[in-house]
């Protein structure tokens, strides 16, 4: 007997779903109910669509209604909201403009995602006042600013979608501001490699506004905000990014149970407290595989995953889904920076011991034209060295390297196997020791104690009187700047000038990116000095001194 | 009390275990011996060089001699060619212009490398045949082409240096032609993938002559290159790049065990037959990781790795280095092919069982400017879907996948695991199945049994009564060219006309990619039909027939 599936919502987890699923089973009947005017549209490009990168609106429809019930024999409806889940009977109840009808099911399936929060600060209630989820939003936005020409743009909130809208006003030719709460934008990074991101914003003439708040939104077209901190701000359009909140209304009032990160919470077959009731995406919780919490990770490349996992199950295969790690990367400019694991905030939440360790490397060989250095930091357990995060930031080559890493990291390898990881070299792509395997290198060079490090974070508390710095770095570099109150000896005359070191005191050196500080480790420790070096060096201790 | 260590070679592996030891011990006494002029030279950038794309020649030198005593404090000699090894007495000779002396050790590390292969082919001692390992060759190669300005140049040998030295001829501005005995260029890929490769050197104008080779060079200046086929070609100037054979005299003479493929034999610390005695690099037999065979591997990347490990082994730590994999990568103009882990012919050749898979895939968002299709192949075991081999041809984002893929074979990943990983999504970057999953869902189906295919390989020797070729692409698409003798049936109009198509047939379907033919196999066996999808579609089919 042919089952009947009811998915809510059409768009990543909920087409997914339903091609997959008919891929498996010819029989079923399969509705696919989508509150709005599309299905499977670009979420992901509708910022790229506001600055004329992407220049067809079309482009942004991966899948229209006709073609996907042409290819896949589905019962597509747009316009068609679920109001509420009959769980006993099996139906749901569905608004389609005047049209309200009950639709009954073997098998449902919420796919609802997740809605940009909308703070409840007085005056946000204006249509100037926009969000970025669907196409009806872009829309919004792009008539706007085709009738109005926005001069002067705020947006309020500093992480993947703010920052994306930010720059994408920006190539329209606007003044944009962002405000964000915190004190850095791009939470999945931490600070100091947020500081290199802001620091491209800010280049690129973005107006960066941190730790500051919106209390009060004045005005219609141009509009006054005003900040906690008293600061006022003009602009005649803003963009609310603060964040989405999973679509649970549905769930919680049929009774499926809720996490307490507030999504609908699955069993490892993405099954819902409703055996007849799956969930994914973004409105779901899931368990983030490094500190194994519930957790909210709304990206589109889990909700695609999981779309394939729970068709397989109401196909009546057994298939689990293992959980997210947040692997994400975010274009800014001619920067791009990406995120995998737990980043410091998130291990120090669970209080997951962990070292960190810094490594510039250039995206291929330095004597290849157009290498570029890019900062790769990675976090692991000073245990067995497993890898629990990492964050890179740069110009070329990023993304490479952070799906390595997240490979890694997914299939719990540690930094003792990123030293052996044979990459493809060749000049234009790669060095011989490819960015991986040096933060493999370095790492585990900190684990088999053949060096002490000391970070950025903790020099400025130590008590200058109990420890001398040491720069190796070249004449010319310690006279561009340097770390006050440090004294001077190139690494390459070290061994000579050994004797002006004082045997008595700690030695903490630094260089430019660390590598030279961990030679001069090597020979300061060998005669017997009682060393540290500077992970990172000068530029990452530098990178929040901007 | 302190080691004193010979090292014979004084570049990739040679110098990398010199600098490491120096970090590992201040004390040690560290003499690098280098027969050449330079130590520390980028062979990687020796054909970017001829071309011009890499500009000074200052910039081949990644380590100077000076800078590298100066750093290391070791003592460096070049122009001393080692020429003896004494075992018993633990000397080497060695011969620096008229001074020959012995030096003592208590370890000798070889690191020779492999010398390009000169075949003794009639007239091949000429001043205008080269070939290029070393700063010599490649000064004498840029002072050829600066007195002679050669108009007509010719390359032997269509591996990774003959074809990136053919491209940089190209560069300069000379008529190139290639001249390859295998029947195709760039062994590491399988044929259809090399296919795509050679599709691009003749675009570019590049000739391309496979399955042939030189009988005789004639001429002085002007050559003319006889070969077996009858054919001649005249030119101004010869590359030879047949290969390269690993530098063992030395070892030989010392009586070192060498191993059947030719390079000397090392224990899995890389220690060769005599305990005193550490050999790495090109010269060395290493374990192919897949194939479990001993085998050939000169890459830059394995030879920096076991730099490392040499010197740890030497410094009293127990590290052993697991194998190579082959992962490597060519520019090829705008394309880039790259292998890792065992293609078809070594599988064949060592009978492991495989089965194979492609998939086409955009190196982005296909709704973001820029994404240009990649294909990926993979090599699996019909067991446990082990990924037991992979390559990838394209012109963005190649390196990404295929160090993606090298990680996955080296940690001995299923095509299971490729299908759950979590790749960095943004449109600029990838999507959000990353041609990555996307090779791990298409395999795992054919695992699985969700869909059967057949090869581009196999569809020439089925008999053509016994089958039915199903053309499921578009009328556009079917009417620009299609398979002799197929029936045409959009995949779109499939269940609509699915009365057209006898039951009692094999049917083989193809698409242009594979992802259709995909979707008609699986609503056709759904409906009876004993069907095979075309794996890698007529893309593939085509890649054959250029
Ligand atoms: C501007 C923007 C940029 C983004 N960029 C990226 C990126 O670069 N990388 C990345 O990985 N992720 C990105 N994302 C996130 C990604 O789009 C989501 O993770 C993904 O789409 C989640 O899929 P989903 O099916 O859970 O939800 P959605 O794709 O949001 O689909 C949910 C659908 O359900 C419908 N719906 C909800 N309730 C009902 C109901 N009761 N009845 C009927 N229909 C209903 C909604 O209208 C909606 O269309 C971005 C998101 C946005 C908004
Ligand atoms: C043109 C070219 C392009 C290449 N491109 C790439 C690439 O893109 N990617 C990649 O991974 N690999 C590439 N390689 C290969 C890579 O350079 C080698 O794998 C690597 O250099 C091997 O290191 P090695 O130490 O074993 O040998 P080498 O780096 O060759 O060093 C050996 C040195 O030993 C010296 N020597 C030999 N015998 C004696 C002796 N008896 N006494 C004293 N000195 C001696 C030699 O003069 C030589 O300088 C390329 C090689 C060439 C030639
Ligand atoms: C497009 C959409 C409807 C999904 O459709 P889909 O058919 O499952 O996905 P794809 O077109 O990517 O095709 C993947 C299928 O083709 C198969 N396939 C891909 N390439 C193939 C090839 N060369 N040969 C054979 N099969 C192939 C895959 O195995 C997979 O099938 P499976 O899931 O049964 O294993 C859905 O992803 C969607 O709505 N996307 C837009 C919204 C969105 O994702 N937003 C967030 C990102 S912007
Ligand atoms: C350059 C050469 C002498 C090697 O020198 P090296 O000092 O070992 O190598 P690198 O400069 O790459 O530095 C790597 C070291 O710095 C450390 N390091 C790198 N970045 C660091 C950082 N930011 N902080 C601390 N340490 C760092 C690594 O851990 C490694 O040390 P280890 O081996 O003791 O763990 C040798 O590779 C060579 O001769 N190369 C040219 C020839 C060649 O490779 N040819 C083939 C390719 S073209």
């Amino acid at each position: 007997m042919s089952k009947k599936v009811v998915i809510v919502g059409g768009v990543a987890g909920g087409a997914g779903t339903a091609a997959r699923l008919r891929r498996l089973d010819e029989q079923a009947e399969i509705v696919l109910l989508e509150r709005g005017d599309y299905i499977s549209f670009a979420n992901c490009g509708l910022p790229y669509y506001i600055g004329g990168v992407i220049t067809e609106r079309d482009k942004l429809l991966v899948q229209t209604e006709e073609a996907m019930e042409e290819r896949f024999s589905i019962d597509i409806r747009v316009n068609s909201e679920v109001t509420k889940i009959f769980r006993e009977s099996k139906e749901v109840e569905v608004v389609a403009g005047d049209n309200v009808y009950r639709e009954n099911y073997d098998y449902l399936v919420l796919s609802p995602g997740a809605a940009p929060l909308v703070p409840p600060i007085p005056g946000v209630d204006n249509r100037n006042i926009l969000k970025l989820r669907n196409m009806a939003d872009v829309d919004r936005i792009k008539s706007l600013i085709l009738a109005q020409k926005p001069r002067k743009a705020a947006v309020i909130g500093g992480g993947y979608v703010g920052i994306e809208v930010a720059e994408n006003l920006k190539h329209i030719g606007a003044d944009v501001v962002v405000i964000e709460a915190a004190e850095q934008v791009v939470g999945p990074l931490d600070i100091e490699m947020a500081r290199v991101v802001e620091k491209v914003l800010m280049d690129q003439g973005i107006e960066l506004i941190l730790k500051d708040a919106v209390t009060k939104f004045e005005g219609q077209d141009n509009i006054q905000i005003n900040l906690k901190s008293g600061k006022t701000i003009e602009a005649d359009m803003v963009v609310l990014a603060v964040g989405v909140k999973p679509e649970i209304k549905l769930a919680k009032e049929a009774g499926l149970e809720i996490g307490a990160r507030g999504g609908i919470r699955v069993d490892e077959y993405l099954k819902t407290s409703d055996p007849f009731i799956y969930a994914l995406g973004d409105a779901v919780e899931v368990k983030d595989i490094v500190n194994e919490q519930w957790a909210l990770i709304p990206l589109a490349g889990p909700a695609n995953k999981q779309a394939r996992i729970v068709a397989d199950n109401i196909a009546g295969r057994k298939v689990s889904f293992r959980g997210s790690q947040g692997t994400s990367i975010i274009k800014v400019f001619n920067l791009t920076a990406a995120a995998t694991g737990n980043n410091e905030k998130l291990l120090n939440l669970w209080r997951i011991p962990y070292l960190k360790s810094y490594t510039h490397s250039p995206s291929h060989a330095a004597y290849y034209p157009g290498a570029i250095p890019m900062i790769v930091k990675i976090l692991f357990s000073p245990g067995n060295g497993k890898l629990l995060g990492a964050q890179v930031v740069g110009k070329d080559g990023v993304d490479k390297r952070i799906d390595v890493l997240a490979t890694a990291i997914r299939m719990g390898l540690t930094v003792y196997d990123l030293e052996e990881l044979e990459f493809a070299y060749a000049p234009p792509y790669s060095s011989a020791k490819d960015p991986v395997n040096m933060a493999g290198f370095t790492a585990a060079n900190m684990l088999k104690g053949d060096v002490r490090v000391i970070h950025w974070d903790e020099l400025d508390d130590l008590d200058k009187n109990n420890y001398i710095l040491l720069d190796v770095r070249t004449d010319e570099e310690y006279q561009k700047g340097h770390v006050e109150g440090s004294v001077h000896i190139p690494v390459d005359s070290l061994r000579k000038r050994i004797k002006e070191i004082p045997g008595d005191q700690k030695i903490i050196i630094y260089c430019k990116i660390g590598l030279r500080g961990y030679i001069a480790y090597r020979i300061l420790v060998q005669h017997g000095f009682d060393a540290y070096n500077l992970s990172g060096g000068y530029d990452i201790y530098q990178a929040l001194r901007y």
